[in-house]
């Protein structure tokens, strides 16, 4: 084990899209495990689309992220030391400790991982909060229901991915929207989606008209924007919007102005609900019992794109807001389970 | 009975603020009640904002006013003859055979009112469309808790000072929004609600921070606009909004962008449901139960701003718009139950 570890810092608050210059990497002391800690050495490091709305100086549901600290997020590693801490060495660990190497754990949001049933980057994707994610609005948010269409945008990123296929899972028709045409390909071939489009150039009206020509009775948002305002167009009466996020303003200096088509809730009786997977924990079991079933047998499929090395954080980041990945997007940092 | 009957037709569809132009007061032969059918002479007609909807050229949950057709809507009256008809002569109906001061009925969205328990208007008000609005708004849409915070707009209107009433009695702090001095005066005194305004060259952001200092857990929103946004910024995390009107936009020609505050629905977790009354008809007994019961024992009280005379029917429309009027704005054209 080496002396020093490294780990990213927040070195300014961005203004629009962030540069790498809004970080710093920095070396430091390998910590030592405090009485009931473990140390973890991180393998995989998550970047996703709500640290965008941390690195704001704003009140929201968690705290921003402190200029000159550790932005930290999900990560997967080992235990591989441990002061009476939560954790045995080699247990493999979900916790929120990520942006760095190596990291101490007392327990707080932290989960042992078991690296015999599926990959352990998949507990920062499509087994862990973003799957979570995608099962909590389709099933608690914006539940669907045999036959339904299901429109899900930003249809290739992790949760987007997982949402449409469990949809699909539950009989529904599902659409995709995506940002590339390998997306699309990846959607309509792989994954099962019924239908898929690039947005990019897309007259979005036209499109859902074609291709969702019984309306649509989900839309899960990932996206925010035109796209929720082409949604709203299309709903069917007692439709149901699962407001995810929000990606298309994530890097917005002004308050872009509400979907044109807001007022259609009224005379469709829409029901638009915002949430956040923290509030539904209770879900993790039947989740990870009927998707894990589902990605075990095949049924469900994934996939990463993974940067290597934490010098490569902030590559990942910006790469994610601007749509570079397919599927989850993750940094390598340390070793698999071997 | 005389010979013939009036009725007020749609000479054109407005653009902007109906005027008197719009409408047409047309004389014809009183009509005789084909098999299966009732003569109804009408005491009370309705005007109601969503009436506002129904002369614009565009499909909806309920199909458009015609041009040269009469202008349909709630309305309560005597039965003055019966050809083997669904209700016996002298039974009091509420139908929706409005705008005129004698309607057919076969039975269809008929029901009889019972003059011995409230006087017949309420049918069209507290203890009716309205009143059920606000009772499926505050029970199945946005369900309200006790010791929540309530904020109703448009509160002095026939919905809105049922609802803020409802939740009064269900355990909330109540806040509403009105037009008038007039109208604040009334809400605060005989309608019981914690606070209220008047929303004209109020600062809504500053109001509602100073009104619900604990934030806003349920938003019954009968105006959308301004009153929206401001309502949305000072949600509280899992707050509930019911999209009930939207009576600040419904003269515009264009579609106005829904709220710059919409985004918070997502970190706060918020629900906004559109709703529309007549999906709620199976709340009409435990309404009129419940409602009947509060109205009768004078704890929940009601007001009706009466115009006289079939003439005023486009004086009372356009005056409903422009909030001419505290609680049911209604027009009475016959005799009440002697």
């Amino acid at each position: 084990m080496s002396a020093t570890t490294r780990e990213i810092r927040l070195a300014a608050r961005p203004h629009g899209e962030p540069t790498a210059a809004d970080f710093e990497l920095a070396e430091t002391a390998l910590p030592e495990p405090g009485p009931g800690e473990v140390l973890i050495r991180n393998s995989y490091l998550s970047v996703d689309p709500y640290m965008r709305g941390r690195m704001r100086d704003v009140k929201s549901y968690i705290p921003p992220f402190e200029i000159g600290k550790v932005m930290e997020g999900g990560a997967v590693g080992e235990v591989v030391a441990s002061n009476d801490g939560p954790f045995a060495v080699g247990d493999w660990v979900q916790h929120m400790g990520g942006w760095r190497e190596h990291a101490l754990n007392d327990g707080t949001l932290a989960y042992r991982v078991d690296p015999a049933l599926a990959p352990v980057s998949t507990a920062l994707g499509v087994l862990g909060m973003p799957g979570l994610t995608a099962y909590a609005g389709v099933t608690e948010i914006a539940p669907v229901k045999e036959g339904e269409t299901v429109y899900v945008s930003a249809a290739a990123g992790a949760v987007g991915s997982a949402a449409g296929q469990i949809a699909r899972l539950r009989g529904c028709r599902v659409v995709g929207s995506a940002g590339s045409a390998e997306k699309v390909d990846w959607l309509t071939g792989e994954l099962g989606f019924d239908a898929a489009f690039d947005y990019h150039g897309a007259d979005l009206p036209a499109t859902l008209r074609e291709l969702c020509p019984d309306g649509i009775d989900v839309y899960f948002d990932n996206v925010g924007g035109d796209q929720l305002d082409a949604a709203l167009a299309r709903m069917n009466v007692h439709g149901r919007i699962a407001l995810c996020g929000r990606i298309a303003s994530y890097n917005d200096e002004t308050l872009e102005p509400g979907p044109r088509n807001f007022a259609a809730a009224l005379p469709r009786r829409l029901t638009m609900r915002g949430f956040i997977v923290f509030d539904h924990g209770h879900l993790m079991k039947p989740f990870l019992a009927e998707v894990g079933a589902w990605v075990r047998s095949g049924e469900l499929r994934y996939r990463e794109t993974i940067l290597d090395g934490i010098d490569r954080m902030p590559d990942a980041f910006v790469g994610l807001l601007s749509g570079e990945n397919v599927g989850k997007m993750l940094v390598r940092v340390g070793p698999d389970p071997s």
